[in-house]
């Protein structure tokens, strides 16, 4: 077994007892992507000897980090200090910021072997898309907008990587890549030196190929009561099955995976049973789509000003607000937003997580369509913390997966519960 | 009359009409600022070479922008592309950042001059306080956290400047300083280069000699609805005048200040009325504690972990959540802000803007204490635009002011009630 094919989890006990250096792990890794990177296009910034650089500097460190000697990708829309960060646009092209993201100062700061930028839809939002291609197959999208954290950590390039969503573009990425990935509860992990499209919504996450993976980087970032275990077994779970107002705009294999997921779980003894959301979620949508294109007004502003002739129509049309959002409309859909965060929270703890789609079917084909973000952009609204787990597969091969979903500040819990719903769910574990 | 003397108003219909340049005005500042700035220490960085350079490129443009020519002051959290950005703090001491910040990318794109780097209390949060003093007397404050970007527009060494809040850090050095400040409704500036310490607080705002001054920002940010005349009198106004939960704490000054206000505009001939907040607004400034020293956990965290030796111990204790902040609490916290923001809302239309008192008193003495946040911090959390104007004098001489406060997204109806409320409240307009 070579070293990129470990998680994360598992290169991190080797590197802590020091059966393995981030040096070696990190050649591996770079390895796998000279042959792999043709074909899966993953990242839009890799440079070899400053990758090895960075891991030998780690392997030089006198304390060993939680993520100590993991190489990370980094979206290409978070600053990093030593690589540019150009948000595939044209703009930003080959931008060198002074300091890192403060995400990314986390993860070098425990330890993290920053190894590349990962290509992304201009700015996490619209316009161009990246090149990347899934690596389960190379006709179809890996989705996006974190297109390539999500076909990297699934092409085995590295074992972790940076992601953000404000639609579904975290989420849906591990649903179409076959990959584990943590949504956080929105304003946890400081979102600092991310590309801002909507205040609101914007949220950094992470990918990795298991829930321990996941785990590494939630304690980077010290999320809430970590510390404190959840005391369950499988057996003792509760689980809502939660098929939302979008249900008919899943295809089969979509709504298939969830109530597979959902009976493998009853079939391990967990409590399974079917919520219905309450009459104010029928409009969470609409609140979703107000939110975003409002605070997109302001997002590309200053490009739209300085640098009009290179960014994309998209951004324009968000600015020049061509949907014609008003301010009595955004009040609106922030106070539903407030009540649909408060009557989803009153679930628990009757529930130990919420189970539901990860995405709308598997990976489109082409590269222009990136997949339909219905089955994540309320969630995003509502702040809670998302987990999607791999389930199955699709009528195509491709893989399908579902979510998970906590109460909002219940990343640590959700993190327990996928470590037991986990080998249960993902066939492939 | 020299030209540093006009407001951003009156200079920009000068600089519109051609009868000034932006080189003419920013060498007028320049000379200001070689008179004041030994005793006032409003700037962190000032290159005299550069502001001139930045005009002159502003005098070659072949558009005239709303902001077209008026030097501005960047509090030194804000990123440049071409200022060191320092944060008051050891770690960050020159640093240079690629791209401006949102806020700067809007200015410069609207024909500012990024003229200067303004004092900052380190990090906008807590720490190494700004070495400004306060124009009116330099023993005492200008306030924080925006103190050099307050002390330099009152000291007339720019007619504008960017300044954030996240307690009380725009509105009190306002009061303090004698000038006027529009903290906008949250999330419609985009904060993305200004240092992270809230998410749910921190805003952008800024400075300015007369409301026509704020507006010609607001302008440059699009706010919602500026072209949508309020269409009254000052005697149709209607104001709440209100104490809040917080009044006691209110020096002698301060409160008579808010009640002179009242008094002046009813006399003008507005409908002023006393109005009490519901019972909820009795926590709301807990809720405020509770979600800044929440959020404050990972605003710190990169630095924690890798300059640790240099972050004041101020950050130390917040990345390590001394107070116990717990997830329980701050979804309380914030289930309380979105019920409080309604309540609050529905006060308007029934009033035009709420009258309150702009800080707890004049400037404090010495350079350590910058004042007492408690009459902003929840307007803040409440995400509601907030407007300083001067009104009178305390028992040292030291300028008072009052705030207008409007509904959220009321931004443009504010500014049109204030600029019928300043010539009635403010005594030296």
């Amino acid at each position: 077994m070579e070293p990129w094919q470990l998680t994360a989890a598992e290169a991190a006990a080797k590197l802590q007892e020091g059966t393995l250096t981030a040096e070696a792990l990190t050649r591996s890794c770079l390895e796998r992507c000279a042959e792999r990177e043709p074909i899966t296009k993953a990242f839009s910034f890799l440079d070899t000897e400053l990758a090895i650089s960075n891991a030998r500097r780690v392997d030089k460190a006198y304390t060993k980090g939680v993520l100590h000697g993991l190489p990370l990708g980094v979206k290409d829309m978070i600053d990093t200090a030593d690589m540019p960060t150009s948000h595939n646009s044209p703009i930003y092209e080959g931008l060198r910021q002074g300091r890192d993201a403060a995400c990314v100062g986390v993860a070098r700061g425990e330890g993290a072997v920053v190894f590349g930028k990962t290509d992304t839809v201009e700015f996490a939002a619209g316009g161009r898309r990246a090149l990347t291609r899934n690596p389960h197959d190379p006709t179809r999208t890996p989705g996006g907008s974190s297109s390539g954290s999500g076909a990297a950590v699934a092409d085995g390039m590295v074992p972790i990587a940076f992601g953000t969503q404000t639609g579904g573009s975290l989420i849906r990425p591990a649903s179409f890549n076959g990959i584990y990935a943590l949504k956080p509860t929105h304003g946890v992990v400081n979102s600092e030196g991310a590309k801002r499209y909507s205040h609101t919504l914007d949220t950094i996450g992470w990918y990795g190929r298991s829930v321990a993976d996941l785990k590494l980087v939630a304690q980077a970032f010290r999320l809430f009561d970590l510390d404190k275990p959840l005391g369950k077994t499988v057996r003792q779970l509760r689980i809502g099955l939660c098929r939302g107002p979008n249900w008919a705009q899943a295809a089969e294999e979509s709504q298939a995976a969830t109530l597979l997921a959902g009976k493998r779980l009853a079939a391990a003894g967990a409590m399974v049973e079917e919520v219905e959301l309450p009459a104010p979620f029928l409009d969470i949508n609409e609140a979703h789509r107000v939110i975003l294109l409002g605070e997109g007004r302001g997002a590309f502003l200053p490009e739209y000003l300085t640098h009009h002739a290179l960014l994309h129509e998209d951004f324009r049309e968000r600015v020049e607000n061509s949907t014609g959002i008003t301010a009595k409309a955004q009040v609106a859909a922030h106070d539903l937003s407030a009540e649909c965060r408060k009557l989803f929270d009153a679930l628990f703890p009757g529930f130990d997580a919420v189970l539901t789609p990860a995405a709308a079917g598997e990976a489109p084909v082409g590269r222009q369509d990136t997949g339909n973000p219905v089955f994540n952009s309320m969630w995003t609204l509502l702040h809670v913390p998302c987990l999607a787990i791999p389930c199955t597969k699709g009528p195509n091969g491709m893989p399908v997966g579902v979510q998970i979903i906590g109460p909002r500040y219940g990343d640590a819990a959700l993190l327990e519960v996928a470590a037991l719903a986990a080998p249960v769910v993902d066939a492939g574990a």
